[in-house]
């Protein structure tokens, strides 16, 4: 039979459609691999092709040349200039459009994807998701820091280059919004960080565990949304993603290409979003929220009851998911 | 400038992107439009082979035969037998998957759209959506039903026989249960129902009014999440779906289908889904909710900025798509 599972950090409900699940592996993408060049000539993300994005708002180098490198988004959702202003009349609210919109070029190896950077490469990358969290975290205009990426089309994205984003808005974002909410509620009721509750079940229990490492746990959430949701959550308690040390930075770079690396191989490369879901950077301590990263492979599409109803149809098993991709063996 | 607006109704902030705003005929489909057969022999949906769906909980005919026919899926979310199960352990919780799955066929005829339905045909398809949301709300296992629609690909439906669906969960849906905190909140504020506030204000600024109706008002929300998004939202104050009399229900099928013409007609046969975003039944009366359908178009993807923040870039004005639909001329 079905079942109906809560997730007590959203407050969702799923349906997990055991009748209708499939097995993991038939979430496998069918198409040929397309082999990528290692340079494009019209590719703005390609080494040569700087001109063709706005200047760079931060780069890290080595004697080769670029490692990674960020702009301004040159089709950016929000003007980098101007002042935010917010309009009240009657029951309509507004605020100026202002904020900041980044890409963050991943490294300059066009054939890549993020799940074959070497663990080196990721950890330059996290190290400047950091960088540029802090930079766009001290503009006054700014309320919020959503680090995310789109790889594939089905993701939402038609640029290969291997790259990430970064928006700041004048806004918190409803989701953290409501999850800042439902947190400080469950701690003034339980006098616990929700976030620290899960982790420690979902270490316990270990049906779910897709890899832990010393400073993390990768998991298959128990009401995971859709196929191959996966949770990647710091052992450490922290509200904001600017609070993870060197240490524990080496460490997600390792867990998250690991992660990446297996869903790379177990699904043959499938489309997915990744997000990091932290607070605010004044949140910095506070006891009841918990950062972590979100990984959705985009392997099923969102229909009219999802869209009318806020519930998903989950067609397969968070604990099959995990147990197939234990199974995968990466470096 | 962009323009960050906010959805009073669900609490969610939006950036409408001005500055890469697409223009209304940009998003018309590409694509060939196929043309359909009557009649398919191995469509289930299609007459003469109903012995290939579960037999019929409901039928409309007529002298010709069978009008609409809702079966109970095949291949349902939810298991139609079984008892409602709560269990709560620690920070779980889980409701056995039984609930209520059906799929109404709205036209014998194959290559018919939605759009394409007569008056009177939309009238008895409306008129089959009454008579199932009460069925299904008899069932004491039922907390509360969604009605819905998926047309196309991109909208999650790959059966091409004009059909809709309808699912009775065990709890109430997290959208219905959010609108619900929220509009009562706003009642107890303002001694008001903030959709008959919303309704009212779109009628006297009229700039996102599609249509109007004696009964209802069509038009394109404010704060839209995206491109073409519509309401359609009765002018009596009513909460529940169920509340509609058959004047009311002879006036939703005309305007529903004239929209449904105009979304057709100006975006080539756009993806789309629909949804009725009703209160469960017993709250027949309430004075803070209003019940309106929701049309989707499927134009756009959701992205990792999407998924991790809950905020929506709409790449197009409000304003604009409903200039351009009151422009679509239609029977």
């Amino acid at each position: 039979m079905p079942e109906l599972r809560y997730n007590v950090i959203t407050h969702d409900w799923v349906i997990i459609a055991t009748e209708r699940a499939k097995r993991p592996e038939e979430f496998a993408k069918k198409k040929d691999k397309k082999v990528l060049p290692v340079f494009v000539p019209t590719c703005p993300f390609c080494p040569g092709n700087e001109k063709m994005t706005p200047p760079e708002a931060y780069v890290v180098s080595d004697t080769t040349g670029w490692r990674v490198r960020v702009t301004p988004n040159k089709f950016a959702a929000l003007a980098c200039e101007g002042k935010r202003e917010r309009s009240i009349q009657g029951i309509r609210r507004k605020v100026s459009g202002v904020g900041i919109h980044e890409v963050i070029v991943e490294t300059p190896d066009h054939s890549k994807t993020t799940a074959q950077l070497s663990d080196r490469e990721m950890e330059i990358l996290i190290q400047t998701y950091l960088n540029r969290f802090k930079a766009a975290s001290a503009d006054p205009r700014v309320e919020h820091v959503t680090l995310f990426k789109n790889h594939g089309e089905a993701a939402g994205t038609s640029l290969e280059h291997p790259h990430s984003q970064l928006i700041g808005t004048p806004v918190i974002t409803s989701q953290i919004r409501d999850r800042l909410i439902h947190s400080l509620r469950h701690f003034d009721e339980f006098g616990e960080c929700v976030f620290c509750h899960v982790m420690d079940l979902e270490s316990q229990e270990g049906t779910r565990v897709v890899l832990e490492s010393e400073k993390f746990i990768c998991f298959t959430p128990f009401a995971a949304l859709t196929p191959f949701s996966i949770t990647i959550i710091p052992r450490r308690h922290m509200a904001c993603f600017a609070e993870m040390n060197d240490a524990e930075a080496a460490d997600l770079s390792k867990i998250l290409r690991r992660t990446l690396s297996k869903l790379y191989w177990g699904l043959s490369d499938p489309d997915y979003n990744y997000a990091i879901r932290t607070t605010p950077i004044e949140y910095t301590g506070v006891k009841y929220y918990h950062w972590y990263v979100s990984i959705i492979p985009r392997l099923t599409k969102m229909a009219g009851f999802e869209l009318g109803s806020g519930m998903f149809i989950n067609v397969s098993l968070p604990e099959e998911n995990a147990a197939f991709l234990r199974g995968i063996t990466v470096e």
